[in-house]
């Protein structure tokens, strides 16, 4: 391979706050591209930077590939252009991610979120991860993110995979979803001097990513209170950490309860509270139980967001 | 849902030894149909009850839809009628996989494998998975084996799921790679009363399989070493256990080396030696180094399977 | 350290079933040594080779050093001399350990079972361990056997280091209670031609133990059915194995749950029942709900153990 | 129990950096108090709060009783009266726990740290750890912090537990050195409002710790790195967060390097490095290999606190 010059990397700033969006579907379980829109035209009024299409939170593992970039397409038409789309390309071959990389790009991702394959995550080494995500961002027209999401996957994507993927000049970020602040510092630390960028992958930590030099998140929480992971985002940028740190407590559990507790059944119930087209999920994810509904406002009434 | 009478349970029995064969690609990482051709006539001389195609080690994950049907229609046509075909339908969506164990059953297969969906593991409870799998059976044209890998998975399919789903009358074994012995003994006891078969899912735990009451096993290994380890199957049938511990013995570092320990392009590497078309693998499995290479070779020597 | 000869090995067999005793309490909480004498005179009419005084089960992590010592020399005088006496007497620090196994020794034990110690875990790496055990058998008057349970160490101890250790003349066996059957089969394999003996660490899978070469078990569960796994043994070493299977069968759920799911509160409430001596357990350990005594109850009722 | 009421809470403030003070030894592994003086006297001229004395670092599992004891009168000895000191004394069974707590509190402890009982982990359920933090409050003369390690105990003390155990007049906080900045901020969040106290317990997300509202560290790395670490906690309550993400980033690896990857032994290494008395832990922590030496000390050099 010929010397990659940083110089040519991108100066696209991934910076700020994304909603992962959730993927609506009919009552035949077939993606609700109205509904979709009118979940993007109500998104828009927030001050978020951009959209992620078909992260783990968009069910984009039950979708089929025309599936896949059809919503890309949709979100492209229905969001602003300033608006940053970042579309979940990743598939378990290098060949497959490639054309779907491809693909996504000619469906208007302005860039590609790429998860870690692991099917076979025994084999799922540094030197594995490095060559897939290589030959990736050497065919991708726009840049990189990688992904590292390891409660679905399994799979750690290691620090020093992550610092010599960091050179490649279409490689230029990082969502960290796993949580662990200090594996995220670390990455930061030895990355930053070219310019890498990492977003935090939940609400739950994202004061303390900012703290440690994270540039934005990609929040399912957004999904929901839109307007307050925006807040939480401007408190720490203007370094008003005092009450970032209020109302970051006041949103952990809820996004817990979004994501690890109720998953997207979780996620998609308490859209509907906030006025947003959540609905089923596709099978063989369930719906939420009486019970699991009730747990799930219970943590949004005690934490101040619904009244009882 | 209607009463099922476990009268319709089907009589098909499927005792006995199945290599999960592997794909043979081309160096362009194409699938190399010759090649495989090439590969089932000599395995034709073995007294394997069938193949398993698209299991793990067929790298399933990484091929299109397409090519998983053409190469279930290519087995099909290149073994004899009695040798039963048991082709891995599963994908992450109830829908999907339908959809594919349908196509499956129009391609030949006698049988479908279906692995748990374990993206969102998360949220594959009991529940769900039961709802998922009694969907696939519903819709199966022909009958279902359960596939519990968590080693690929990060899932092990609960055994108080794979008792209900024993009822099922389309629903006909378990293929368990745990390897946990305990537990396919207690499943092997809450269902046998149903005639529910379970299959070992490696050669490392073949002879205590058969020892708790498994009908046979899905072993990767009886793609380097099908005479040994139908043999080792013979001597459990027989019950000349003192020859099969001695077997079993030197086949537990060969079958862990070509699995846990240096994976498919292990196997390949494996197949290569023993006059299979094994080859390399598709991106972003890498091939062995050339110390992985040795320790392999190592390990199959000192078991007396090679010569140093 | 000098060549060791392996002709010094001792000749001391451990073949056969074990119980590890429980330790009963008063209701302050202290060593009941009446109850216990109870026990043993009632173990004593089973075909048990010996005892295992202090493994898990006996709570020895919640007795003093004297209570441990005290409690060996009580189990020595109850029993006779036939019946071999191992003891637990892994501690945390090398040093400790030699002295507990020297104290065990004079107190009457004819074999220590030494535990892995595991609090550094993330530094007990192969070397390690086989630094401290080594360092143990030099200076033990008595015979060693390995206690690898990862259940309760979070360590499996690694083939390699038992490999290592076979050698030794004072390390006889090891007791594997993690239940990984390939592994299992994998060390007897490596390590037979030194006459090193592996017992199976629970009930649950004994047949399968005995069926790659184990040459007895120390079982929770012949605290409870004392008469039934020795009979599951004798069917085994005499070649029956089919009704061996139909036993053990019948033996796993109420293993489990005197083991796993319902811990040692399980064991003994289970022993109250069959007419030992269990009764409540050393704080931090809480007795059984009321609904978990069902529970086990229901387990030991449906496999025909006890009328509901 | 009786009411417990809250005003009896004592005010005794915990915030602040402790080390948590490594154990040295001679060569013949026995405690070297002399050494330990010597320590105590160099770390005096750092603005800690005080001393954690046996925690994990301090390979209190390998002190006996006696030992443990006398560790704590020759600290309280050696420090000036304002230096709190937290002394570890959790033992396995909530008995000695309590017995070791009054001990430690008549040897000079001002608090005490109590880590989780875990061998019997299985068993050890919110409502044991409940009961064994209440009974040991309930009886101890010092204030109780609760300390969570799962690195070493494999056991996370659940988030319901603290927020029950908040309430204990006698319990004033937690050490947590998990790391899960998540749950760490959602614990402050649910017990700030009865002044309960967090630490984080490693100097990798001490930051990040402080940014969620922890009120300090206990920080291995603080035996190396002391004024360093009580820098970052300055200008984290000085709200100079550019300047404390710099100075974080640049003590995460070192941090890792002398607890995760080369554990106690590679904290006395760098202790000796920076001139202090580290030397060898007792068996069977072995001491570093020449290689890792190497390792650890690249580590502390590419982050400039050595020369290379």
């Amino acid at each position: 391979t010929p010397l990659r010059t940083l110089a040519t990397r991108p100066a696209l700033s991934i910076g700020g706050i994304y909603p992962p969006i959730a993927t609506p579907f009919t009552d035949k379980e077939e993606v609700d591209y109205g509904k979709l829109h009118e979940n993007l035209q109500k998104y828009c009024s927030f001050p978020f930077s951009g959209f992620v299409v078909q992260g783990s939170n968009g069910e984009y593992a039950y979708l089929t590939r025309e599936e896949r970039l059809e919503v890309v397409r949709r979100v492209r038409q229905a969001v602003p252009k300033e608006k940053l789309i970042m579309a979940g390309s990743g598939c378990e071959s290098t060949q497959a991610t490639i054309e779907m990389t491809v693909e996504m790009a000619r469906s208007g991702a302005d860039v590609v979120l790429v998860v870690t394959p692991s099917y076979y995550r025994g084999k799922m080494t540094s030197s594995a991860l490095v060559h897939h995500y290589t030959k990736v961002a050497d065919h991708s027209p726009v840049p990189v993110v990688l992904y590292s999401v390891p409660a679905n996957t399994g799979l750690d994507l290691p620090v020093d995979a992550v610092v010599t993927l960091s050179q490649h000049p279409n490689i230029i970020g990082l969502k960290d979803s796993g949580g662990d602040i200090t594996r995220i510092g670390l990455i930061i630390h030895k990355t930053k001097h070219l310019g890498f960028q990492v977003l935090s992958g939940s609400a739950g930590f994202l004061l303390a990513g900012y703290s440690v030099g994270a540039v934005g998140g990609v929040c399912a929480l957004a999904n929901v209170l839109g307007a307050q992971v925006c807040e939480l985002e401007k408190l720490c940028l203007n370094g008003r950490w005092q009450e970032a740190k209020e109302l970051q407590h006041r949103l952990i559990e809820p996004n817990s309860a979004v994501t690890r507790k109720f998953g997207i059944p979780g996620l998609k119930q308490a859209m509907d509270w906030f006025g947003f087209n959540g609905g089923k999920c596709r099978s063989p994810l369930l719906p939420l139980t009486e019970q699991e509904i009730k747990e799930l406002r219970h943590i949004f009434t005690v934490n101040g967001w619904l009244s009882s």
